[in-house]
């Protein structure tokens, strides 16, 4: 394949990723209680369908879908994991834009979840897709095998958790009130918690789902390393040239609050060949699984996280 | 065994539980990072363990713990599921004390969480927390069989989510703003959410650990639903009698917020009556067991959330 034809796949691999993430997100935030549940209350379910429904390019479910393909693994198990990821995410989304956290009013070109509805169903709603996530992910019908589901859980768990994703964000925030910036050690340990975690778990899922050997998995555990670095610097770099409309939602407020980024310490061009260093990184971890050609669509992701940037 | 000898044997094991989960929670919110975490934030860690350690009676970890006892069950299994579930209870009580829900400055006895702390990191040691819950459940510590360790994460996540305790604090949070209070039904299902869920998981996760019969498991989860409905109004009694210190949080606020509560609806001699009647439910269903004598010490502890009040 050339380099048009891939990106081409890889477009339609990932909108068709969306596509049905959307679909099974909807169907997992319908009114009908699940048995167990007593009822869904409408507003609290409103609320966590409008920050999970409708937006973003789902890149960590793709990331899952398409880690799980590497192995033949495709339908409901790959897809559920992918919502379950998909819903953490948008929940750290939520709560990331509390008026006591970043304090953020536009989200994905949206009003953020405590402007559209209020700050107390800003907070349930996140505490809602944060336990959901959990529930869909062990519930049989994510896959037969109840150890799989049990790794699952207690993968997701510790990339979201105190270790992870949360604590991260706690880094992030003391960073900002902080005398003396982080510097890059602590910038990278910070970003590697904060958006590295989740996307190492996405492929993690798969190869679980997957039944990786050891091998394989390392392999892409690497892979996941390195594009989560890569898409935290894209991130900051769009951020540094201004552009609102590409990030959907307000550039220029990292310099602005001082956030430690690598643009900062290392300036645009160094962050740039960086975030390029970084997609060979992952392009070359994946040659180690040994799955060849199957991982092409996983080496475009990479370019396509590094090419955020304008 | 005489009333006398029930009451003091009941006493003991309910201390005995809480010094073990105090401990066993204490040895999970350690500094050192598990395997797959990279760092844990020690402000981040400090709120956790504040929130967490240190106070309550630790009923429901009690519950798992004697639940789970019915069946010959012991040690880390029904331990380490009781600290999941304290942690899930700590978790709701720091997001419910914001400033943006019941914004309270007292609980147990000290300041609540954004207080000691701050709000941003009130609502990340609560989000730590909620997740953790479900990283130790999965840990295959917890169990060896994994589909167990996955059925306990889904009656956990179930019973927590938004069909169970967070759509109870919903349902509670929108009563309050509502013109017209609800009625005793909705005041049930609300409680049934908020309260009950939690406690149901706790006997259930006892079922789950000890392999019972669907018929014990179905006693078990009427005992747990009438414990939890008992529990409910007890603690309804007592804020009515405005007793601070045994609340361990400021009394008469219900009545001050028009909540809904029993003793608002019904009176205080008929909440108490309910509450008795309760307690037959309770012990009613323990017999159905066919677990004999052994269920003694559920009953007691029927009586004793019963007899909160003062």
């Amino acid at each position: 394949m050339d380099a048009a034809n891939r990106a081409e796949e890889f477009r339609r691999r990932l909108d068709g990723a969306a596509e049905a993430t959307e679909a099974a997100l909807d169907a997992l935030l319908a009114p009908t209680a699940l048995p167990g549940e007593i009822t869904r209350p409408a507003r609290l379910l409103e609320a966590m369908r409008y920050s999970t429904l409708g937006g973003g390019k789902r890149l960590r479910p793709f990331l899952v879908i398409e880690s799980a393909r590497l192995f033949g693994v495709e339908g409901a198990s790959a897809l559920r994991t992918a919502c379950a990821l998909e819903m953490i995410h948008c929940y750290s989304l939520v709560h990331d834009d509390l008026p006591a956290m970043d304090d953020d009013d536009l989200r994905r070109g949206r009003p953020t979840a405590h402007k559209a509805f209020d700050e107390a169903t800003a907070i349930l709603s996140g505490d809602g897709l944060l336990t959901y996530a959990f529930d869909v992910v062990a519930d049989p019908a994510t896959h037969p095998d109840g150890a799989l589901r049990a790794a699952l859980v207690l993968a997701l768990a510790r990339a979201a958790g105190l270790g992870g994703m949360v604590g991260g964000q706690a880094l992030d925030l003391a960073a900002e009130a902080a005398a003396t910036p982080l510097d890059q050690a602590e910038t990278l340990q910070m970003q590697a918690m904060k958006t590295g975690a989740l996307l190492r778990f996405a492929v993690d899922a798969g190869a679980i789902l997957g039944g990786a050997t050891p091998q394989q998995a390392a392999a892409l555990h690497r892979y996941g390393k390195a594009l989560g670095a890569a898409f935290q610097i894209a991130d900051d770099i769009l951020d540094a040239e201004g552009d609102t409309a590409a990030l959907g939602k307000r550039a220029g407020k990292d310099a602005e609050r001082g956030k430690a980024t690598l643009v900062a310490l290392l300036g645009l061009d160094a962050a740039r060949a960086r975030c390029d260093a970084l997609v060979n990184e992952a392009t070359a971890a994946l040659a180690e699984t040994g799955l060849g050609e199957r991982t092409e669509v996983l080496a475009e992701a990479a370019r396509f996280v590094a090419a955020r940037r304008s």
